[in-house]
């Protein structure tokens, strides 16, 4: 089995994810919440790439049982009914709705990998349950780190290295590409201090500045579901 | 000071460059190849990005003292003088030669970094002075790596990180963006064994498979030479 792993959807070649399982990463914050909306109870997640895009969206399905959901810059969108903090996707707010969600970089990735063979979303919190999920399928493995603006996010490369640690502990002779074994090499270094890896990240410490420090902790968290999130026919489903 | 790297030119947004010095990294093997090059008496070097602009750069410049250098999928190319080992590139055979040069990564990004205030060229094998050098002046550093087809390449990043290591060492604080922190953990992973990790990376069991295993050794060599190239109206010389 080859696990090719790549720091931003920049780097993916047209067509390649076709026949592959496809895991997207954006651990701060997008997978994070997207995870815990759907163990949370959400029917169903709709990613779209603009908030245009996300406006029009609830137009057209909504606005019953539908929330708009998502971040530009860390904040929460004017108009939107909830932010990109993990922490507001209680049962409460959104057992049984619709949520139509974008963010800068995670919910774009999420639309580039349509077509591919399977999507899933993996974060910390469900990354031995999408190695597993993985595993359950025959499929060559990519797993797409969401980046910030096109550059690499060593939070997301780390969740990757995680990813790719419980896969190695179930395949052993998997074969990683360069960047997947940079990111296990990372998970290795990070493992017994990821929240202060977090912390420490470019997109941590921006996170921190804004007022959203409490978010880092939850998206620290490792293997605390089992929910791992498909993207299929344009949404994002609990299977 | 501020570190950034970059896994490969397309990370680089338009015009980032322009006021900083820019390190442009390709270990195996193009920047091993033109630092031995003008350590062992070579005048300049054109790097250019096509095989046809190389042909048409000699034509323009040469034949007299003007040797075609360079490779496609690691070999020679047809007609070319020299390929892109480095223990080709002897004293006897490049000395007071003009070097026109390209390959499928490194002069690509040689070409790409042209107006940035300061371009330098740097490898295992110069990294120590690769960072005095970017110390001797005040500009904020920009690491580029070349990578493999736009992906990242696990030795440009370790040989960044061990840039980044010998710059630590004279500037403790400087900052490191995400991928410059990755790049130095890479290095500390690799440092006592940069042959096993040039041997398994993916570019090197390439290079190990259409037979030069041999240049693997030679690139893996740190701090042999003085020698910074310095890239200058479109010429890489000796300072």
């Amino acid at each position: 089995m080859n696990v090719d792993l790549y720091t931003n959807p920049q780097e993916v070649s047209d067509g390649s994810l076709a026949s592959r399982t496809v895991v997207v990463i954006d651990a701060l914050r997008a997978s994070t919440t997207l995870v815990t909306a759907l163990a949370n109870g959400c029917r169903e997640i709709v990613p779209v790439d603009t908030v245009e895009r996300a406006m029009a969206t609830r137009k057209r399905i909504g606005p019953q049982g539908v929330l708009l959901c998502g971040e530009r810059g860390g904040l929460k969108i004017q108009g939107f009914d909830l932010g990109n903090s993990p922490r507001e996707y209680l049962p409460e707010v959104v057992a049984g709705k619709t949520l139509v969600f974008t963010s800068t970089n995670g919910s774009r990735a999420m639309v580039f990998v349509r077509g591919c063979h399977l999507g899933l979303i993996g974060a910390f919190i469900n990354a031995g349950a999408t190695a597993r999920r993985i595993l359950s399928d025959s499929a060559e493995v990519a797993i797409v780190c969401s980046g910030r603006e096109n550059l690499l996010s060593i939070e997301d490369m780390t969740c990757g290295g995680l990813i790719v640690s419980r896969l190695l502990e179930l395949r052993p002779e998997a074969v990683l590409n360069d960047a997947a074994r940079t990111a296990h090499i990372l998970y290795e270094h990070y493992a017994h201090d990821l929240l202060g890896l977090l912390k420490t990240s470019d997109h941590g410490r921006h996170l921190v500045e804004i007022g959203f420090g409490d978010d880092l902790p939850f998206c620290a968290l490792i293997d605390t579901t089992h929910v791992v999130p498909v993207i299929r026919d344009s949404k994002v489903v609990k299977e």
